[in-house]
């Protein structure tokens, strides 16, 4: 990449070239930016004949794998249904890097012929159309994430994960945007630019992976793939309305992927699904283990789904659990529709027959401090790196300072002078005594649950805000406390925001000054129409569990009338 | 620790309560230094009942739980027994640090009680002594590692593994000598001096666990824990004629312990076990994972015994495996008794049924350049704030400069200009490389064998050389290669040096200097009698099917009669 042609030119050549990528034939007549909510619109804009419609408004994505799996749907069918709802999501939106239109379809064809000739699907994702941020590599696919200065940087192998999808049959059909340099809970880069929020285009997507957010948030993907090191598969999928898992470090394997600050290995991205529906989230974390990344990937685990744990045997087969509720974390007091849904969540917990208990922020500010010191003890120096060829900009805020209009420039993690290894190894060894005090803490509640069991699981807010206008989604608080302590963590859609019902409440006794901001900032009519999710998070390495307990709690909130508020 | 008392001072009182806490009766008359190999002297020196000696020559683990669970032997008759043993073995290698009699005593004592009571063992591993390097913390003892400034630093609370130890049943009853800093292969310290190997006490014990090798090969304790970081516990097993498993990273809990360069999370210290049969490392394995350390310790692997696994389930029951052999590292080639042992298990295994087939040095040197590089990249900084108390000198050499004659001083590990995060996090970045690309060289080798799968484990070197003279053990290059993969890797004894059989061989086309220099350091009659041992090395996190292996190689050695040369 030579520094004579300007970053721009290049983007500009990069963005011609998507265009060029899509059939001339999705292009759909989108509504002016003044209509907010776009949910609609792949269902009213014609393009989707009604089996097309059918097909990707089956959410459960368990029910699909079945229609593909006995021939019903063809997975071209399938592929061509979730393709175009994608194209006309990216009209949108504005959620996809990579599209690559023939290449899926004759995938997906030849899947078709694998089926009829043998009799048998390829792997437990057989046809499977699946959305991928953009981190993976795909042989032959360009892999930008958001830097300009990795655009015509092509693929020579397939990621690790994108060869385990491949073995168990799916079909990856497009990429998904991401925020420059990962590290924001927004989606905006100098590549691809913004992407919106389908729910209310004035607000974020969240991020990182607001791609995948945004995408499946209009049923453009049964399942995606996202990265999380601080919240970014929880924060799109909540914002968007989705189940979103965070597993513990190295259960999906990374190798072969691109990242951010490679080397830090600290506190670990890690990848995980998000889907409309828990059962994406299942066959896909399935599939993956049944995969067995620990014999292609150095620094996968070696676990093998864990059907035992799945059913909650150390948890007394989940018949009657104990919740720990995180009403706040003691720095940013949630917004009133995040306190709704906490309030729902615990009434339907009641009514199925578990127990709800508060549970206490033990010390998530001094983790958090911990933990924003080890991501920014070099990310300068990879930023600059990364963004050293084309001499692109770095983004120090994710507002419209420079298209729209001028605004405060925020940082959402502020820069640290670089520190030495030693100074490393002493962050590592509080980051331990964090970790094990909170393990502590977790099995001292044994003396405040009625079950016999220290709690089972703790609910979350999974940020203090739903969504947030483009620019001032500025915390992950509520997320990365868990990437900290390497807990797994599993999104939930509960409601949305209704101003109506989810109007400004008085002024309570700040917790700082971050919290009277975000407290002054709240605007029920400018959230109006926003999921609101919360986060089930449980111990450390027990994905299988949290699946489980996430599943219990959809459940519940099915089953309770308060859900539909 | 006051600087106002010199460091000597400190160190004279320590070792004058350590002398106080041998009972008197249990004094023997030590052989004269001249006497090399005190192997047989517990046997002789009278101090032992026949009933004594035939308790702690019972080699087999399961065999004396059997007896403990039957009451065949009381805990404390046992634990009195290894006890005599270890002070006889102190007295001849100088093994221990911590010693408390009354204390283990008062604790068998109790688990008769309660096995008399209740008719119920405590757990897997009742009323069995066991003994732990100078790392672990055990309530209102010492914990010195060897350093000075860390005398009278007593314990609040006993260290994760002790504590699983103790639900176990399980009666620690000696704290094991440790080379300051713990990174040496060697074994010597200011507060306790020097262990020696008893096979022959002109050669070291190994180390850094070189305690636990000394008095485990004086069967002065049926089973000890070691901790390994880049062979700690293989190359005092293997020098000592033992059995001594390394897990991968975070298989036994290291939360509570005590440790050198605390905060080095890049290549992890791990703690495994000792014993002079495998029984005792799968025993102990056993038991730590049926403790659930992962409840307990926030960076332990959740990770439950796997019986499929140890029954090889993924390698064909283990009916017919295939076996790489590393006949030398490509960096020094190994001296002649070790290169017979190789010869001997293959001819062994080959007689078994199984394969064996040559496994090449992949990028080891730089792999080792690596895994140093991330070792030393704050070790000065710890050393000195370790040593700062006091004031005492941080040894840069095993050998006996200071007490007995001035030698060259030689550093193990070059020391490094501190380096920054940034440049760890590409050493992160080199290592994951090497991981993957060490891992594919493995799945490749599914063309090599015989077996339609890739090699199924590594047989190895444990070291060029069995033992050495003191202060000249200066590599552990053929075990921190597996510390650096994260492979697990278990050591097996073969034979001893014979200086009839293991003569010199003429030179060969040297690999390099410290080839040279180490072809030109042999002297088989310095080496007599010393225990030749080697290492299987099996896949990430599979501790169970290297415990499989290990006991394959067993039978079939003693099966064949070369093993016996």
């Amino acid at each position: 990449m030579s520094k004579t042609t300007h970053w721009k030119d290049i983007v500009a050549e990069k963005r011609a070239r998507q265009t060029a990528a899509i059939p001339k034939e999705w292009l759909i007549s989108p509504p002016p930016n003044t209509v907010l909510d776009v949910t609609e619109v792949p269902e009213q804009c014609g393009l989707l004949s009604p089996k097309e419609l059918e097909i990707t408004n089956t959410a459960d994505v368990a029910v699909l794998l079945a229609k593909l799996a006995s021939a019903e749907w063809s997975s071209l069918e399938v592929t061509t249904a979730y393709y175009k709802r994608a194209i006309i999501a990216q009209q949108l939106v504005n959620c996809l890097t990579e599209i690559f239109v023939e290449r899926a379809l004759a995938r997906a064809a030849e899947l078709d012929v694998y089926l009829k000739a043998t009799g048998k699907v390829k792997g437990p994702l057989h046809g499977l159309p699946i959305s991928l941020k953009d981190q993976f590599r795909l042989k032959g696919l360009e892999t930008t994430m958001g830097y300009v200065s990795w655009i015509g940087k092509y693929a020579e192998q397939d990621s690790v994960l994108v060869q385990i999808l491949y073995d168990a049959g799916a079909v990856p059909f497009v990429q998904t945007n991401v925020p420059q340099t990962l590290m924001w809970p927004e989606t905006y880069n100098k590549v691809f630019g913004r992407t919106l929020n389908p729910h209310n285009r004035s607000l974020t997507s969240g991020g990182s992976s607001g791609g995948e957010g945004a995408l499946i948030g209009l049923k453009g993907s049964p399942l995606g793939v996202g990265s999380d090191i601080g919240g970014s598969i929880r924060i799109p999928a909540s914002f968007n309305g989705l189940y979103g898992l965070k597993p513990s470090y190295g259960r999906v394997p990374y190798a072969g992927a691109v990242n951010s600050c490679e080397g830090q290995e600290s506190v670990l991205s890690v990848f995980g699904p998000l889907s409309q529906t828990l059962s994406g989230v299942k066959v896909f974390m399935q599939a993956v283990a049944a995969g067995q990344p620990w014999l292609k990937d150095p620094l996968a685990r070696r676990a093998p789904w864990d059907e035992d744990l799945y059913k909650l045997v150390p948890y007394g087969g989940g018949k009657r659990l104990c919740f720990g509720i995180i009403w706040n974390d003691g720095q940013v007091a949630p917004h009133p529709p995040i306190t709704r849904a906490l309030e729902i969540t615990k009434v339907a917990l009641l009514a199925a027959g578990h127990e709800v208990i508060d549970w206490d922020h033990y010390r998530h500010k001094e983790i958090l401090m911990n933990v924003s010191k080890i991501w920014t003890a070099a990310s300068d120096s990879d930023y600059a790196d990364a963004t050293a060829p084309t001499g692109e900009p770095i983004l120090n805020s994710m507002n419209f300072s420079e298209e729209e209009y001028v605004a405060e420039v925020n940082t959402f993690l502020p820069p640290q002078k670089e520190v030495s290894a030693y100074d490393l190894w002493k962050l590592h060894l509080e980051k331990r005594t964090f970790r094990q005090e909170y393990l502590e803490q977790w099995n001292k509640s044994v003396n405040a649950t009625g079950t016999g069991r220290p709690i089972d699981a703790i609910i979350s807010p999974v940020s203090a805000n739903a969504s947030a206008p483009h620019g001032f989604n500025r915390s992950a608080a509520y997320t990365a406390i868990w990437n900290a302590l390497d807990y797994p963590a599993c999104t939930f859609p509960v409601t949305k925001v209704d101003p109506k019902v989810d109007v400004k409440k008085p002024a309570h006794q700040f917790l700082g000054d971050t919290d009277k901001t975000h407290y002054d900032f709240y605007d029920p009519e400018k959230w109006a129409n926003a999921p609101v999710g919360l986060q089930v998070v449980g111990r450390h390495q027990e994905e299988e569990a949290v699946i489980a307990f996430a599943e219990i709690i959809a459940d519940a909130l099915k089953n309770q009338s308060h859900a539909k508020l």
